[in-house]
């Protein structure tokens, strides 16, 4: 007994590629199809057993019961009105874009089985090529929802998630983003400025430190611009809660002042070492 | 023929004791001693066979032709007399802190045999049971001399260097202190900033690049606090970097400039690059 029926992914790149691989292996679906604006990259799902079938149309997902956007924010929220063209009225519409509120409101409106997913997998890698059905197992995903969210639809992602292996938990787009701001989009903030503020002949000097603070810094440009202006007015708040941290070690080390700056390094490995 | 007769590690934690057991296993030495204030550190150098013998005293290192400070930065400038009332007038001195102008400006006064090295090997971990013989392997160890330096002195500890299987690179203290304020220290800052900024019911949110940003947030404070503060001038003026590039990404957020924004996350991405 199939999840679905037939799933179709927008977008077969590094997350759509990965779910269609793990969707596939786990036999949730008794089809999988793909859409790419790319050729090559529905020859590349299709040889790499993302889908089963693919197209650059959007004919292909029709009698689908689950559509996943997979393709970048804006992208998510451009791509609304070629889906629901075809997509029937009962077919479940997930995303898996990295903020809520711009596509929540948008989706939900004219998706009434709408259900945000953001799956805490990603790298700073793309393509189909990085894909690996094992991203999701043990990985956490933030499922979001709003007032009009059908039970059944939330009910249903939910199970899809946690049968790829992940541990859901479920918050309005708001809350989402606000988190998000602070544990993903700052910490690209910070890795983006730390690499640009390095004189390029410096970098031959670069150890295992730098290189693993800056590791997310190689992440595909225009998905994180996007990303940064859907998520502004948090992400300005994020901004100047680590401006005034900035601030604090700056002037601890302008004053000379030991005990402050002892200090403030030990609040942070202490934090730190609660991820481990 | 062995490189030294006589090898005195003072401080035999992650970096000495990974130096210890990597000149023992190159049998660079005759005999390795080690000190320490703490008589567990002596008994795990013993045990991780980094030492032959080991002491809290400093008259083990009597007739040594080689003593290396391996503690942190202001500890070496703080033990200076207590290695120049037992080495011998022949003995080289070097040290492996992070910031050499101080120490430089302290040690070669005293030690005519002095050399800086600063082996760009360390880790966010500590002690030695975090060391391990293949950490120099492969990497770069910068030396640090100045106009009084001894041709003799310098070539012998590049030697060393190299036979535990570094590249070396020579530079002045200043042009040291200038490059690793950006390499090292302006990173540590950017991850102890960041985790700092993060509200602590949000982590359980983090994914691998929060992590990745954040790993040396968890490096010794006062260890670091001492580095940030013997380069207090260099990393000032890499902390004004570091703010001029992050009001750049934020003004870009502000103003909703899309094509300004992707400029400069791709400029990140270009640099970034040249890491791997």
């Amino acid at each position: 007994m199939f999840l679905f029926k037939k799933i179709a992914i927008i977008g077969t790149g590094l997350i759509g590629g990965s779910l269609g691989i793990a969707i596939k292996k786990n036999k949730l679906a008794k089809e999988v199809v793909g859409v790419s604006r790319h050729k090559r990259s529905i020859d590349l799902a299709l040889k790499n057993k993302a889908v089963d079938r693919g197209a650059l149309s959007f004919d292909i997902i029709k009698g689908s019961d689950l559509v996943i956007l997979a393709v970048p924010v804006e992208a998510v929220i451009s791509l609304k009105e070629q889906v629901r063209k075809i997509a029937g009225k009962d077919c479940l519409i997930t995303d898996v874009g990295s903020t809520k509120v711009k596509i929540s409101g948008n989706l939900s409106k004219i998706f009434p089985n709408y259900v945000g997913s953001h799956p805490l997998a990603g790298s700073e890698k793309r393509g189909i090529l990085n894909a690996t059905p094992g991203i999701f197992e043990g990985s956490l995903c933030v499922l979001t929802t709003t007032k009009t969210t059908q039970v059944r639809a939330l009910a249903k992602i939910k199970t899809l998630w946690i049968r790829l292996g992940a541990k859901t938990v479920c918050m309005s787009p708001r809350e989402h983003d606000k988190i998000l701001s602070f544990t993903s989009h700052l910490a690209h903030i910070a890795a983006f400025t730390l690499i640009n503020s390095i004189p390029v002949n410096f970098l031959r000097f670069a150890s295992g430190g730098l290189r693993d603070t800056t590791r997310i810094a190689s992440s595909d440009p225009e998905l994180w611009q996007g990303i940064f202006l859907t998520n502004r007015a948090e992400l300005l708040k994020a901004l100047k809660v680590f401006e005034l941290n900035l601030n604090k070690i700056e002037s601890a080390i302008v004053g000379n002042n030991k005990g402050k700056l002892a200090g403030i390094l030990r609040q942070a490995r202490k934090k730190r070492n609660i991820l481990e």
